[in-house]
């Protein structure tokens, strides 16, 4: 078995996002919550037990931008990076400091520490919104023509680059690989290196039976012309990753996964539980050894 | 009576301070929560019935500042503060909002727009530190030796300018002389503007027997060679106010007070009650009438 120090999830910030005077990251919360069991498992974000009260409070004022909601305890958590990161403290020093505090025991890194945001182009009117005012705010109901990346000056850290290029596997977990992968793939030489150790990356299907589990992922690729299918996700991930791994839903688009230049590798997807979860993890490092 | 639009209250600005990112102005939100009757009584600061969930969280971090207490409810005034800020409104701006949020009814103004800052000299050292530090993080357990105003091109407002201007009675409160009116007076040509009218600007002995009925205002003042009592007071406000109102305890000092050029009014200035803050409030009116 891997140890958990083992193990490094390198986590796009593409979605962070400044309110308040706060600096939120989204996605290393959720996993540092998650990794932790202190996650919200109804939501799938924010502290289980949480309570409400300074959102509450909030609503007195009514020109808040109460939209996204912000739980007491997880407001801590606001509060001490953007006090870190006031101090100095590079997003990658504060991702390690919140893991130990919550007890993490793996790597987590954050893709970039420069300033990476996620935009979207909207297919009515061509407005460009944040990530989370597409995501959150409008529940992601609207319909896209594109996504942009902001990234001024923006590496891939030293950190990150080490552990990809030192790990044995490199596993692309099921996210959205248009908004949630798509980040760090934009920063420059990641590709790269992926390209340059293809046959230990496997990549895990976000669309099983032609549906995202949760989120926009199926849509945001219909929208964008990508089929929504495995065979969809085969062709976005073939230039850095030799194996798919894909739900036995999908068994019989097995073939043109492999017709998009990837192998495949057809197993139970659903992370319906711990032993589910566990038994997709040693299928990815079964792929990949 | 008065009709709660006549009053103006121009506040302090010297004891904000930034933390976590968040933009805090303790006695402009002293003065929203006690006028909503919102405060908590025993404390003095902060919401009644408060929650603590995110300081409590915070916690969990070990080089997290969590030595000024922010509870929950009352965090939602400074994420609001924040956020308003860095949307461009100005302190006047968000201090009006907030008290309308709060439903306050008298006007609210800080003496400044500009970032103005109280540092205190500690006698032990010379090491200088913000307001905050020494009345919060300290306790105001320490001996100082100096004040210093950080005000960079700090200028009363044009509001809290006219109202001094116009308002029939000024009212000096019974606060600190030295770090919540002294700020206010080392704006340039307040001490001038209020000077001008001086038959009709009273002030309100914060000393009672000697010393402060809350805080530091007593040893501040010795430490700074200024006597600590009545007449001390008078020495300080003689420049700019024609009377001041001792408490009945002092009455044995009223000439003292009229040696140091003042007019002196003997009345009981305990607001123990919403009675006896009514009863100080109309000796006030009537001195400066």
């Amino acid at each position: 078995m891997l140890r958990p120090d083992e193990l490094t999830a390198i986590v796009n910030v593409g979605d962070d996002l400044e309110l308040h005077g706060l600096h939120i990251s989204p996605d290393l919360d959720t996993i540092t919550y998650t990794v932790a069991g202190a996650i919200d498992p109804e939501r799938g974000w924010g502290l289980a037990g949480e309570t409400w009260h300074a959102m509450e409070a909030l609503g007195r004022y009514p020109r808040a931008r109460a939209w996204f909601n912000l739980g007491d305890r997880d407001l801590a958590t606001h509060l001490y990076r953007t006090a870190r990161r006031a101090e100095g403290a590079t997003p990658t020093q504060v991702a390690a400091e919140i893991g130990a505090a919550w007890d993490v025991g793996i790597n987590l890194l954050p893709m970039t520490d420069g300033r990476f945001r996620t935009m979207l182009v909207l297919a009515d009117g061509g407005e460009t919104i944040s990530f989370q005012d597409y995501f959150v705010r409008l529940q992601h109901g609207v319909a896209i023509e594109a996504i942009r990346f902001e990234q001024d000056g923006c590496e891939l850290t030293p950190a990150a680059r080490s552990a990809i290029e030192r790990s044995s596997v490199v596993v692309i977990a099921p996210s959205n690989p248009l908004v949630s992968i798509g980040p760090i793939r934009a920063l420059a030489g990641v590709d790269e290196l992926l390209s340059g150790r293809r046959d230990s990356v496997i990549a895990v299907s976000p669309i099983v039976g032609g549906h995202a589990l949760k989120g926009p992922a199926d849509r945001m690729m219909t929208e964008l012309g990508i089929e929504s299918t495995v065979a969809g996700v085969a062709r976005l991930y073939a230039p850095i990753a030799s194996t798919l791994v894909i739900d036995t839903v999908d068994a019989d688009l097995a073939s043109d996964v492999e017709a998009a230049g990837m192998r495949c590798v057809i197993t139970p997807t659903v992370m319906s539980s711990p032993d589910a979860s566990r038994s997709l993890a040693l299928a990815c490092l079964a792929a990949g050894r």
